[in-house]
């Protein structure tokens, strides 16, 4: 039965053949479906991306448009879902909030649909419906959690902004500033997909029992909230503000490499160059900066990490990944900390999605096997004689 | 990078080394940490069997004692927690109920831990204090929304009663009969824990990026929602209805058989002899029917349908399996047929905790890789061009 070595945490087992996104470590490219992700977050937007990943190919005009409809369509959560929401505690994790509330979508959206092995035309429409009910709601839930934990009531949906754009317009209740939105879209795009990591892959396993895709988001989001997976760049804005000024930069940075310690978004077990999402972001910080004229002390802190860390780590090829720009942007932009790894999770659900379709198009439930350790062939001792 | 072959489903590939539990399946035993789980369903209780498999050992009369004394004093829900179960649907999956119930638990009592790679003291105690607070609420959780789905408010707890008891009581509101109590224990003890089948492996995936245990135990209840997973007993009772007569069992089965169909309840992957839990539980049939004195018209079918199975099965090592004799024993207590996964994820998440404290005491992230079948090198074209 057992015909492979060990491996722990599975590095370098191969759990699926996927066609929906590649990594060249080496090079430093990552790719939806063929495309580089540097082109898609210059040129593509967070719909177009989504639709890429679940279905395959770019959309033509029209079925972009009509899958946009469709996201619009479904931005409205019950009343009931937010008086669950309002049930929650304001000051836990956002991240189970999401869990909590995106469980609860199945009790409403679930029906008795039962997948079988092999995808038909029906099954196809299936999904795609409920891809969209859950991508589109994503954003709304987090966003309406930012007014609900707050004690306010949320925003009420609109119809004529793009996701990106309605995101930020839920989360603010104003219309959002065009160079945020771009950054913000951009950021969508970046997170939606990168391989089978552990969230991906915890979507796979429950999907491979044919739970429904409620059931397996849910799962998918409690293995991102993780502190070794989602929250990365929660911890950079912490570490920016331990540092707290540029001067105290490389004191600190020193200090950290003498210790051996971890700085928090730099290097990525995948690339052994430059995280290709990082190049994009960073861009996109220098960008923004110009625009405020005036850098906050974060910002200023950020950008000299940045230079110091280029100094001492950029011959051992550890870089700034995806993360450190990430965190950096989204406080720039007013986003509370605990609210990047929901954010990281309405952008990846897209990516889950499509590995969910593709788990039930080949589907073989998950069912490794172990080595087991423990004591055999033990005889029960009654209590009085323990 | 790639060190193994492709095996779909990862089926022998090993992922973790265990001493929870181990299967003989030529033998048809089954073992937690060492103890033959016939002789546990016979002498022990599911408090003491979750204990051995959380600590690894069979608990003293003490340790017992108290363990019991923490599960009791947890059996209250919050009434916010009531209200969001108020706020879902009633004619909702209860599976997604309860993964949204657990999930929202983590908001109420999640705190601010974080666990470290490896296990220090302090760990220890925070693993046991939250998995008390799961196993215990959980059982409260099921019964409980079998009044709230029906517009009734649940059963007040109660605190002289076990475990199995406990539940029985939240679910019928009266003092359950001895022989009830004695066989849902026994359908806890041998529900409670078997390897690394997919909900097991999901906790573990969760579990590994060191997520809190609300969203690991939520994640692994999704994944045993699937029906590939923890439904089959739900499916034998409706099959059962299906024969609707024990008259009609040899042509019914004649017809599957002839037909290559499913027999639900029948066989297991892992057992190439009988399913040593099917043999607990057929015994406790027989005592139960004993008891009623006259037996249901679905009782005597499943008799039946056992009989004819043997005869036309036993010689090709198909045997029933856990999940048949489950579901008709639920089904005689008058427990709805869509609570029964509810209630193996009741019973096993005693396992899942115990998998989830023994990754994190050498952790690993678990990331494997994929072979990428897609397209590579595309460029965007401009959405006018396509």
């Amino acid at each position: 039965m057992m015909s492979s070595e060990y491996l722990p945490g599975l590095a370098g087992v191969p759990a699926t053949k996927s066609n929906i996104s590649s990594i060249d470590g080496e090079k430093g490219v990552l790719a939806y479906r063929g495309y580089d992700i540097r082109e898609l977050a210059e040129k593509s937007t967070f719909e177009e991306t989504a639709l890429l990943l679940l279905d395959g190919c770019l959309p033509t005009a029209s079925e972009l448009a009509e899958f946009d409809r469709q996201l619009k369509a479904e931005r409205p959560v019950k009343y009931k879902i937010r008086s669950i929401m309002k049930n929650l505690p304001s000051s836990g994790d956002p991240m189970e909030m999401l869990q909590t509330a995106v469980a609860s979508l199945g009790m409403f959206y679930g029906g008795e649909e039962v997948l079988s092995d092999g995808i038909t035309g029906n099954d196809v429409e299936y999904i795609h419906s409920m891809s969209v009910k859950i991508i589109s709601r994503m954003a709304t839930i987090v966003a309406m959690w930012e007014h609900i934990r707050n004690g306010y009531d949320p925003i009420k949906p609109r119809y004529d902004l793009t996701h990106a754009e309605h995101f930020l317009y839920m989360l603010d209740g104003k219309d959002p500033d065009p160079l945020k939105v771009r950054i913000m879209d951009a950021c969508l795009v970046l997170h939606a997909e990168h391989t089978i990591n552990a969230s991906t892959f915890a979507a796979m396993v429950c999907g491979s029992t044919l739970a429904s895709p409620f059931l397996v988001i849910a799962a998918a989001i409690g293995t991102l909230a993780g502190p070794l997976h989602g929250g990365a760049n929660q911890r950079v804005v912490e570490m920016l503000k331990e540092i707290g000024r540029p001067e105290n930069v490389q004191s600190w940075l020193d200090n950290k490499l003498a210790k051996k310690e971890v700085i928090w978004g730099m290097g990525h077990r995948e690339y052994k160059t430059k995280d290709p999402r990082a190049i994009v972001l960073q861009k996109m910080m220098v960008e923004w900066g110009e625009a405020q004229g005036t850098l906050s002390p974060m910002f200023e802190t950020a950008l000299k990490l940045e230079e110091a860390c280029e100094v001492a780590l950029g011959p051992k090829g550890v870089y700034p990944n995806v993360d450190y720009y990430s965190g950096i942007l989204y406080t720039e932009m007013g986003i509370a900390s605990d609210q990047f790894t929901p954010i990281f999770a309405l952008s990846r659900v897209a990516g889950w999605l499509a590995h969910w379709r593709e788990q039930l198009s080949d589907n073989r439930i998950f069912r490794p096997t172990q080595i087991y350790t423990g004591n055999e062939h033990l005889k029960y001792i009654e209590i009085e004689q323990r």
